[in-house]
């Protein structure tokens, strides 16, 4: 790619990030976290950018990463309060504590004894310390001990005194995704509330400190309305959102800060189809909207200022071409659009989108690319 | 991640290939599309890597490229014969010929009057010359004029001395990828091959030399029996194979080159779910089998050797966990796989995958790691 002034200048497909949306996006869920007597631990999966993070989380964070490969990347810029997420393998042990020899407080998570043997067998003898927090399982969608687990007890007692010590819990609440209605999401935001309070209880009554309370999503980060007894709230795709947020009612479409850049490069004018360069590499393969009440296809279309065009939708994709219909189906409600013009389409799920690239491209609510951002990958 | 002298020191995830897997499923589909009387016109974009390149189609090509920017790469390692195999948009010259001008003689397609009239406008005066072919549509999939169309004719016309003069036909038969039998294909690689000749012969008939006749689909390009008329096949994934192609008879499992390492993070036993770091961050979002009469859900899970483990496949994934399950849905079927287990997943969709990492580990059917090899990504 090239460096352009204006999005006219641009090679597509390219990744266009609204600075400002982002910007809101971000002050909006702080004020109602903090509102409710708790703070924010951004997830930095999302973006995987240093200007992103630094916009919403400061020069210094607290910050969630998914993999070390971004623990060591923000470390290296100053971020010195991390959250590793997922589940601790010992063999990622070496590389962690150099994460930590470099003057950062590194937590991991773990959900089973057999995991905090590992890990306590693994770090003896060391001189870096890890802290842990026990995955509590609230809705069951993926890991963790289920909140009146006794494990969770001795999780704690199989690492006191390791030095990877517990220091409470946490849990993600993502069947919140699956919600389809406010409601639903503010009695599962309650749910996992309940879940770690319920654990970290268990871990207190039991004789550990376990100051550490964390939960998030963003569904329930964005309606929960009690945050009692949670010390932190985790979420990551709010700082772009995406149709499958817009699609919960989590977000407004107009919100989306993320889209790509197409070229119309031809047509099939008697199916109603627009080809485009813009095709699933540039979107990814998510169709996160595929089971939700209205189905985006692989994004809604706009026009190059980001408006949507009535009805338009990229319905099918290959490796380098989008092709683009109007819902119905209907040839006859396709507008004009030709060969070689720009279109921004906004994506199903922005992490995955997002990780098809190697920079954004930032613009400010115009045309004009006021800077360009790299993003990192791989682990 | 670190330098590994075996599978056992490499971080995870990571992407594996096995060398001799390459080589055999490349020679095996040179020596049927030569047999044939046509020639391999390798596509690079399932690899997007200059050694797999090198081994599939020697040091100079021809090759087809999905984006300029492989245009470019493979231009920079002295490849001078490259088909971009995706319509060719106006706003694209400038960067086309900047590669012409490096001593690439560089063909594009196009399937309209319109693209004709935009190219030929566009590239007035320029000292750079493109060679064009016409996109035909030979079964309705994506792009392409149909065979009978007078425009093909036009087109040749509208670029006749322009600079980008028409020097033949090209096609996809996407369509085969949906083909639930071996005769099937058969018959989708006959319309292919009719599809092209019958267009060329128009061209011909109309006074232009159309030297060029190109076909290719990995499936088609497998099975077809007659490629008369036909000056050059072009296929991609049979390098790699994947998941999608064993689904429809086009290779065997064990033909598939490519797997991703991951190591087993926690269990959630009553429910016969094994968790690993390799979530679709690592596989992709592809679910290319998932309208196949198999659906493998994100990939087959083989032993660290690369064997299939009986009935075991990655029923879930989020972005950096997968859940492993087996098929049946039983626990009692899960073999026991203890925190650290190494996994190997065979992947749906090679091109998809593979363009989730910027290396591949390379094996010779060892465990030890014979080479890194680089592959780009981006436009």
């Amino acid at each position: 790619m090239t460096d352009a002034a204006t999005i006219a200048q641009l090679d597509t497909p390219a990744l266009l990030l609204e600075r400002g949306k982002v910007a809101a996006n971000a002050a909006r869920l702080r004020a109602h976290i903090e509102a409710l007597g708790s703070k924010l631990r951004l997830h930095v999966k999302t973006a995987k950018c240093l200007e992103v993070t630094r916009m919403v989380a400061g020069d210094s964070g607290p910050i969630t990463v998914s993999t070390l490969k971004e623990a060591e990347v923000f470390a290296s810029h100053g971020y010195r309060d991390i959250l590793y997420g997922v589940a601790f393998a010992p063999g990622k042990l070496d590389r962690a504590l150099k994460i930590v020899s470099s003057g950062v407080e590194l937590t991991v998570v773990l959900d089973s004894l057999e995991s905090a043997r590992l890990l306590a067998a693994a770090i003896k003898g060391k001189a870096e310390k890890l802290a842990v927090l026990v995955e509590i399982d609230c809705d069951g969608h993926r890991a963790g001990l289920k909140p009146g687990n006794p494990e969770i007890v001795e999780v704690a007692r199989a690492l006191a005194g390791s030095g990877a010590d517990v220091a409470g819990v946490m849990t993600h609440a993502g069947g919140s995704y699956d919600c389809r209605s406010i409601a639903a999401i503010r009695a599962v935001a309650e749910k996992e509330r309940a879940a770690v309070v319920e654990a970290v209880t268990a871990l207190r009554t039991a004789g550990f400190e376990a100051p550490v309370v964390s939960v998030g999503s963003t569904p329930t980060a964005t309606y929960g309305e009690n945050l009692a007894g949670v010390t932190e709230v985790r979420a990551g795709v709010f700082v772009f959102f995406d149709l499958v947020m817009a699609g919960i009612d989590v977000c407004k479409v107009d919100d989306i800060a993320l889209s790509v850049l197409g070229t119309v490069i031809g047509h099939q004018r008697e199916k109603g189809w627009v080809l485009t360069d813009a095709g699933w590499m540039a979107m990814s393969r998510d169709r996160g909207t595929s089971k939700q009440p209205v189905d985006q296809g692989y994004g809604i279309v706009c026009d190059v200022s980001g408006r949507p065009i009535e009805g338009l939708i990229v319905s099918d994709a290959s490796q380098e071409h989008g092709i683009i219909s109007h819902r119905s189906g209907d040839p006859a409600r396709l507008p004009e659009l030709p060969v070689g013009t720009r279109l921004r389409i906004l994506p199903n799920h922005a992490c995955a989108t997002a990780a098809q690239y190697d920079r954004y491209s930032v613009l400010d609510g115009s045309d004009r690319i006021a800077d360009t951002w790299e993003r990192f990958s791989g682990w």
